[in-house]
């Protein structure tokens, strides 16, 4: 028997399209918790994706687009193995971009939550705790930082902006999909902290331990505040611990995600010296 | 004799005015390059700016949208201290705004740079040089960093992006008004550095030293390359010594300003190890 030429790939051509409709709606953060799923773009982000084994759902391919022979290979492999892929004319993948160069590929994830009742840290474990950070490239960039400094994921808590965010993934270099993440809020966390036994490390400027000498405890969570206001007085006092990092000039506070990253490759070091990595 | 009123301000209405022409101009690089001056926005911006004694040649002022006493405030001490106040209308203002909600005040400022050859580094002294660094929040938040962290400026080497750029000018939360500046091509930061003694040490993902262990000496430089590929093996053979920074997870980089952070906190632990600080 002749082998069957493969299907031709769906193709759509209208911008009123009911998925393209639902696909284009996920740059609300509203839609995408709701779907659980998220919208990634461009060739590096989607390559990302499919390297790193994250749950894709969808695949969007416009030829016309996308003319590199790696970004034709992705499509390629991606529906081979068995990925969903649909087409869609240059039209239809503008409504959906938000680059000014679209690259004509992208990507509808299944976003990956695990439940902070269910969490417990081995000993050596530490996560990073977001208090109402806005920025969305901050939160991208801590999970990278985490990723790097065998951090082993992020808690989410109350307002914080989505790591979801197309901004945030991108930021996170693929950190997004290998990284754990969970969600909750303040009190939520601090009744898990306390019940099982796990130290939370605060900072702020004017914290009597300096960063750098600080006991990071065996199961650590570094809680950062937001990037305004820092954390409120009333969380300080429920972390276990509050450390500061030296600020020698003007400025009276570092970026969040500089200030994230000093403190968990601290805590690297801390785990080295005290045989715990 | 009775006092005089205040003399009435200037008050730009038409966004064809030659001077709101000359001041929408510098969103572009070539043209701040070639004023010497950049355009800063909203009152957080503006305030810091004027607090930190950067030299506001210009203040914009637009009533209709400053409403708050903090920004009204601004703009009467400004003009007291013999700052030049231009008034505009909302919609020359909004010509003039990068912002979605424009807050009504903006200041042209004259950039301060300084020469490499005039630079000598006392002991202890320790700058940045970013070859080719690209994303102009990354240049703000080292700027940033710097300041935090001790260091006393930043060399900005070849197409590197500008720390004038509002985005990194926002990022810098002040700092660019108040660490020192240079421009220089990488060779010419080279030959300086040789001829000065300074140490250039490199970062690079397989450098042999770890960067916690690493001597930095006591005139120092730390050259950080792009986002995107790094120092490139040519210059990283110019370096008095490469280091590097552990990476424990599948991500193959840190963000760059968090790298700096890293590497820069760990000259300032240094220091203070070594009496230097």
């Amino acid at each position: 028997m002749a082998p069957r030429p493969p299907a031709e790939p769906e193709r759509i051509t209208s911008t009123a399209n009911a998925r393209i409709k639902r696909i284009r709606s996920l740059r609300l953060r509203k839609e995408r918790d709701e779907a659980g799923v998220a919208f990634v773009e461009g060739i590096r982000t989607v390559a990302e994706a499919i390297q790193l084994g994250a749950p894709v759902e969808t695949l969007i391919d416009c030829p016309e687009l996308l003319r590199s022979n790696f970004g034709r290979d992705l499509v390629d492999s991606a529906r081979s193995s068995g990925i969903e892929v649909i087409e869609v004319s240059e039209v239809v993948f503008r409504t959906l971009s938000k680059r000014e160069g679209p690259q004509g590929i992208a990507a509808v994830v299944r976003q990956e939550w695990e439940r902070l009742q269910d969490l417990r840290l081995a000993r050596g474990e530490r996560w990073v705790a977001l208090e109402e950070a806005a920025d969305a490239g901050n939160i991208g960039t801590i999970v990278r930082t985490c990723d790097a400094a065998g951090a082993d994921g992020v808690i989410l808590l109350d307002h914080t902006a989505d790591p979801y965010d197309p901004v945030a993934m991108r930021a996170s270099t693929g950190a997004v999909f290998t990284t754990r993440l969970i969600r909750a809020t303040f009190d939520q966390f601090i009744d898990w902290a306390r019940a099982q036994q796990v130290t939370v490390i605060g900072t702020a400027g004017d914290a009597a331990d300096d960063y750098r000498s600080a006991d990071y405890g065996e199961r650590t969570v570094i809680l950062m505040g937001s990037e305004r206001a820092g954390l409120p007085p009333e969380r300080q006092r429920q972390c276990d611990r509050m450390v500061s990092i030296p600020m020698l000039g003007r400025v009276d506070s570092l970026n969040l995600a500089v200030a994230t990253g000093l403190v968990l490759y601290e805590v690297l070091e801390h785990r080295r010296r005290t045989g715990l990595a």
